[in-house]
């Protein structure tokens, strides 16, 4: 680890007010770096890496910089290494457990999601509201429970980040249902913003309309 | 529609240059007010639509601005008439035909997903490289065809937005196949950035990369 800081201890005093792009750019910085050790890199240039990301060099110095110093001069960075710093830094390094809401396919498919398990987001319980799915075993080998038992799971499993996989309609009532439960975080796939009050956390994956981004270019600015 | 400018004629010619944050909403108050029409509601004010969507009503008067007078001064937004004319403006008032390449968990769930299907975004072929998936009859009762088709595939059954629901080290490769096939716009699941084309357009969907921004807050803004 020669040449590279030791960031475990001032880590957290250096990191404060932090651009959420850059959060969002670490992670990729990791997947990227992850797929390169897969392919036998040991080392990575950060002109290299910011082109694999699509991001400027000077703007992977400076993402990392928030955090420390983590490369050599004419070197760049221990593919290894920055990897395990990152997971730090974003807090990857500890498993977190969910809890998912909604076990139709996009649901199911969360529940056995190899990218998940292997990451150590952890799912620990899933949610319905049908009498039909209730009581079942779901994809994973998991138990899918009554919405109404919500709470009372949050506190026996710990579950720390909820999942919210309902049709828009349910999305609100969901969201009520993790506050109240003081779950914190929740990653919404409903494609629909949710209320939520400060002390909560909403990430929103809204594929759909991403779709619609690609159709409004496609017919704009291809003449599709 | 009294009241409601009639946009279908000027709408292009005001729409260039409209910022992808301005889109981006518009698909979000499509939503909003698919909602409120299932709930029975006939007008919204900018004011509600803004708190639903949580931006402020000064925006949402800005975004659909840039199309047109689509409000009555003290009475709002006719809810279906907006709807109509959002789809007009995202081109999501046609369907488009999806390619999905890699028929895993993630996949499968894309090619049933209701809302794609509702919304017309249809699931026109599924495309994966294992011997034992190509041929059979995957979910939704499209056939899983061989990667290496898809060239033919996206001519025979026009085929325009390419999803990518490989693992990352697939990804890139199947980028190249669509953009050597032509299609130009692609929505990319893999957690990694893709290298296309200035023709080509890229929408990505991370979603583990939200739950990494999650965990980073949990801990560092939370104490979690």
């Amino acid at each position: 680890m020669k040449g590279y800081a030791a960031v475990g201890g001032t880590l957290m005093e250096k990191a404060t007010n932090i651009p959420k792009a850059t959060i969002t750019r670490l992670s990729l910085y990791y997947r990227q770096l992850e797929l390169m050790e897969f392919d036998g890199y040991r080392t990575v240039s950060s002109d290299k890496l910011a082109w694999l990301c699509q991001v400027n060099p000077a703007q992977v110095r400076k993402d990392l910089g928030y955090f420390g110093e983590f490369g050599v001069r004419g070197v760049g960075y221990d593919v290894k290494e920055l990897q395990e710093q990152i997971k730090k830094i974003l807090a990857i390094n500890r498993e977190w457990n969910l809890g998912v809401v909604g076990i139709g396919k996009l649901g199911s498919a969360l529940l056995q999601h190899r990218n998940l398990q292997s990451r150590g987001f952890k799912c620990v319980a899933a949610f319905d509201n049908d009498p039909e799915k209730i009581g079942q075993i779901g994809p994973g080998g998991i138990e899918i429970r009554d919405i109404n038992e919500l709470d009372k799971a949050v506190r026996e499993l710990n579950i720390e980040i909820g999942v919210i996989t309902t049709p828009p309609s349910a999305a609100q009532y969901v969201a009520d249902l993790f506050v109240e439960a003081d779950v914190n975080a929740i990653l919404n796939f409903s494609p629909i913003r949710i209320q939520v009050p400060d002390c909560c956390m909403v990430e929103n994956i809204d594929f759909t309309v991403k779709l619609d981004i690609l159709t409004y270019k496609l017919r704009n600015e291809l003449g599709g």
